[in-house]
C-alpha cells in the first residue's frame, strides 16, 4: 500500500547542495580544532537516562527523547502507575535509554567512564547531532549538530587564550566578521556582592543583559521590581554606563569591585585574557562584556559568546569555564573550558552572505557524454584515469538524447562536459566543453588531467 | 549522588586513536564516492514508524528501536490494550518515530518525498549511523555506520561497472587484499526453472550456498530433504561443480541454463560486467560465484559481496541491483543498484593486518613545552604561526614539572616536543627535539614550519 512518505516534524533532509556546504563548515572547524591540538571522539547517540536525567533541569527531563525497551517494555510497568497513569514512573518503568541532549554531559560520562586511559590536561573535540524534543520553529529543531572543543584537567587561562584565538581562526577561514564577547562569572558575583544581595546575582544579570533592548530607565524598573533598593540602583548605575573601550571599562570595573575579592579576581582573569588575546593579534572584534550571563548557573569563571557582526541572528557560538563537569559521575575537582560552535546558525550566516567559496556544490568535475557502448567504455578508460588522478567524473550511464544527457550536467552545476563522439574515437581525443563560458577544445586524453585539476 | 556511568550495552565509546582510524577509513571511502560522482545526502535520525514498520520483515519491526512520544505518551492508549498488555497495538499508541534501521528505506523515502527536485539517474551517498536492538556478541552492535553508495534511474549495466571499480579503488587505497565475488538473480532463477521448480529458488540457493562448508554430498542431502528428486539433484550436479576461471564458468552455466529465458539474460549481464571490468583493468580478484544469494528477496539482478583474503571474517562490503525500491512509497518502477560498505568490519581488518598509514594517531604534530608565563607567551606566539601554516600544535597549558608534561606528549605520541626555556627566549630560538630519534636541534622559529611539515 502507498504511503505518502514524510519526516518527523523538527527534523530535516540534507540535499546534495546542503551537504556540500554543511561538510564545508564541519571541514573548516575540524581542521581548526586539529591544529589546536584538540583530539576527536565520538559517543554514542543513546546513552542511559540514568546519565542524563537531572542534568538538565525539570524541563530537560521533558525534552529528552526517550527509547523504548526492546522485547517486552510492559515487563517492569506497575498496575498502579498504569491505573494513574503516572507518567514519570511509567517512563521510567518502560525506558532505560534516551538519546544525547547535547556532547557534554556525555563527554562528562566519557571522562570519568574513561578516567585510567586519559592524560591530563585532555582536550577533546566532538561534531555530533543532538536530539531535543522541543517545540520546532524556525531555526530551532529537533535534531542538530553541535561542535564542540573542551580541554578538562588544566586551569591555566592560556586555554580561554587558545579557544578565543580558535574562535578567530574558524570565522576568519569562513569570511564572517564576528564580535567575540568575554565576560567572567565572578565579576557578575562581585556585582551583586558589592551590592550586598549576593544571592540576587541571576536577577540582577538578567536585568542587565536587557539593557541594549529596553533602555537604561527600564533595567531600573526591572531591578526595582525584583527588590533592589533606590540606593542598590544608583549603585549598580557605573556598571550599566561602563562605555569607551575594554582597558576603560576593565578600570572602571575594577574600582566598583575593589571591596570585592571575587570580583577583583575576575578583573584580573578577563584582564589576562584579553591582553594576551590582544598581544597575539586577531581579527575578530573582543568586546568585554559584563552582562554576559550565558549558562550562569553552570559557569564559573570565563563566559564566552560569539555574535555575527553583518546578520541579525543569536550568538553562532559559546562557552566558558566550568570547575565541576564531572561531579555528578563520582569525579570531583576536574576544571575545565570549552566554547560550542553552532553549526546549524553558522550555516545560516553563510547563506545569508553567500560566502560559501565557489564551485562548491559537491558536483562531479566533468561529465562524459554517452553516445553508445564503444564510446562509453573509453569514456570509461578515460573516467577510471582521471578519478586515479583525484578528479571525480560523471560517465552518463545511459544512451540517452543528449538534452537528456545536458540536462543532468546543467542540473548538478558540472562545470565541464566531455564528448567522445565517432570521430574523437576514431582520432583518440576528447572534445572538452566549459559549460560556464561555452568554449569547447579537442584534446589529447593525456591533456585533461590538468586542466580538470 | 554520584553514579558509576556507563553506555548502553552493544554502543561504544571512540577514543582518539580509534577515531584517528575510523576518520581515516571514512575519508577514504568519501573520497572515492566523490570520485565516481556521487552526492552526499543525509536524513535524520528518526523516521515515522509508518515509514520503518514491514519494511525488514516481522524480525526487523521487533529490532526497530522506538521512542517515546513526547508529552503525554498514554493520551492514545487504548484501555484494552493495556489490559491485554498487547504489545505492537500499545507500542504504535505511544510511538510515532523509530531509528532508521538501515540507510537503504531512508533513501527511498527521500527520492519520493524529493522527487520533484531530483534530476535521475541520481547518484548519493550516505554515511550514517544506524541501530538495530539486536543481541549484543562480539562485532556485531546496536549502533553502527554504514556506507551507502547508490544509483538510481538507470538501468545500465556500467553502473554495476563502476560500482565495481569503485570496491577495487576503496580497497586498493586502504591496502586490504579483496575478492569480489558477483552473481546475478537471474540466474539462480534460471537454475530453479531448469529444474523445474522455480518456486525453490531460495532453498536451492541457501543449499548451493554451504557447499564450501559442508561439502557435495551434504547439500545434496539438504536439497533431498527440501523435496528435491534424485533426478533434479542430479541435474543440479554441474551447477555444484563448476569449475574453472571466470569464462568458463560462464559456458558452464549458459549450458545449462540454455532453456530458460531468464538464466541465459542473466549469464548475459554477469559476462557483460565482468568482461567489461576486466578490461577496464583492476587489483582485486573476481570471483563470480553461483552460489551467492545475499538479499534474495530484494536483489533483481547483479549480486555482489566483497572478502577480505587475508583475514577470516564476513563479508565487508556488498550489493546489488534492485527493481522497486520505491514502489512501497507509491513510486513504482525505479531500477537501483547500489552498494554499503561495512565500516566496522573494514576497521576491524585494517586492525588485524595493521594497514594504518604511520602516524596516524590525531595527535599534534608539536607539544611546546611550558617554562612560565613569559616561554609560554612566546611559544603562543610561535604556535599561531605554525597553526596558520596547517601544522598541529599543543602548547603545554600549565607551567607543571618537565616529567609531567613530557608524559602527556608520550601518551599522545606527539612526534616534536619544542622547549622554550630562558636561554632562548634570549636568544629568539626554539629547541627541538624528536621524539623518535632523540636528536635535539636550536633553530629559529622561521625554520619550524619547514621541519614540522
Amino acid at each position: 500500500m502507498a504511503q505518502k512518505p514524510s519526516i518527523p516534524k523538527g527534523t530535516r533532509d540534507f540535499s546534495p547542495l546542503e551537504m556540500a556546504r554543511r561538510d564545508y563548515i564541519f571541514t573548516t572547524i575540524t581542521e581548526q580544532f586539529r591544529r589546536f591540538g584538540y583530539h576527536r571522539i565520538e559517543t554514542p547517540a543513546m546513552e542511559n537516562l540514568s546519565t542524563l536525567m537531572g542534568k538538565y533541569g525539570e524541563e530537560g527531563d521533558k525534552l529528552l527523547f526517550k527509547i523504548l525497551n526492546s522485547g517486552d517494555f510492559m515487563r517492569s510497568v506497575q498496575e498502579e502507575d498504569l491505573q494513574t497513569r503516572n507518567l514519570p514512573r511509567l517512563t521510567s518503568e518502560m525506558c532505560e535509554k534516551g538519546l544525547r541532549y547535547d556532547l557534554t554531559v556525555p563527554f562528562a560520562r566519557y571522562v570519568v567512564q574513561h578516567r585510567a586511559e586519559l592524560q591530563m590536561p585532555f582536550k577533546r573535540f566532538q561534531i555530533q547531532p543532538v536530539w531535543r524534543a522541543d517545540r520546532p520553529q524556525k531555526g530551532r529543531y529537533r535534531e542538530f549538530y553541535q561542535c564542540d572543543a573542551d580541554v578538562v584537567g588544566s586551569t591555566s587561562l592560556l586555554n580561554e587564550v587558545e579557544l578565543l584565538q580558535l574562535i578567530d581562526a574558524v570565522f576568519s577561514q569562513l569570511g564572517i566578521r564576528v564580535a567575540i564577547k568575554v565576560n567572567n562569572r565572578k565579576i557578575l558575583a562581585g556585582i551583586a556582592e558589592v551590592l550586598g544581595c549576593p544571592e540576587k546575582i541571576i536577577d540582577i544579570t538578567v536585568a542587565i543583559d536587557k539593557i541594549d533592548k529596553i533602555g537604561l530607565e527600564a533595567v531600573e524598573g526591572e531591578l526595582s521590581s525584583k527588590c533592589l533598593s533606590a540606593e542598590q540602583i544608583e549603585k549598580l548605575r557605573p556598571v550599566l554606563n561602563l562605555e569607551g573601550d575594554n582597558a576603560s571599562k576593565l578600570a572602571g570595573m575594577q574600582e566598583l569591585l575593589n571591596c570585592s575579592e571575587e570580583g577583583k579576581k575576575g578583573v584580573e582573569e578577563l584582564r589576562f585574557v584579553a591582553s594576551a588575546f590582544d598581544s597575539l593579534g586577531h581579527k575578530a572584534v573582543l568586546d568585554l562584556d559584563f552582562s554576559l550571563a550565558r549558562g550562569l548557573n553552570y559557569y564559573t569563571g570565563t563566559i564566552i559568546e560569539v555574535k555575527a557582526l553583518d546578520v541579525e541572528i543569536g550568538s553562532i557560538t559559546g562557552g566558558g569555564r566550568y570547575d565541576n563537569l564531572t561531579g555528578v559521575f563520582g569525579m570531583p575537582g576536574l576544571s575545565g573550558v570549552g566554547i560550542s560552535f553552532g553549526a546549524d546558525r553558522i550555516y545560516d550566516v553563510l547563506n545569508a552572505l553567500n560566502l560559501y567559496p565557489e564551485g562548491l556544490s559537491g558536483a562531479s568535475r566533468v561529465m562524459f557524454v554517452n553516445f553508445g557502448e564503444r564510446e562509453a567504455m573509453r569514456a570509461m578508460q578515460i573516467a577510471k584515469n582521471l578519478r586515479e588522478n583525484g578528479i571525480s567524473v560523471t560517465v552518463y550511464p545511459d544512451t540517452a538524447k543528449m538534452k537528456k544527457q545536458m540536462a543532468l550536467a546543467n542540473a548538478e552545476h558540472i562545470p565541464f562536459v566531455a564528448i567522445i563522439g565517432s570521430d574523437e574515437l576514431e582520432a583518440g581525443t576528447v572534445t572538452l566543453k566549459n559549460m560556464t563560458s561555452g568554449e569547447q577544445q579537442t584534446v589529447s586524453p593525456d591533456k585533461l588531467p590538468e586542466i580538470l585539476k
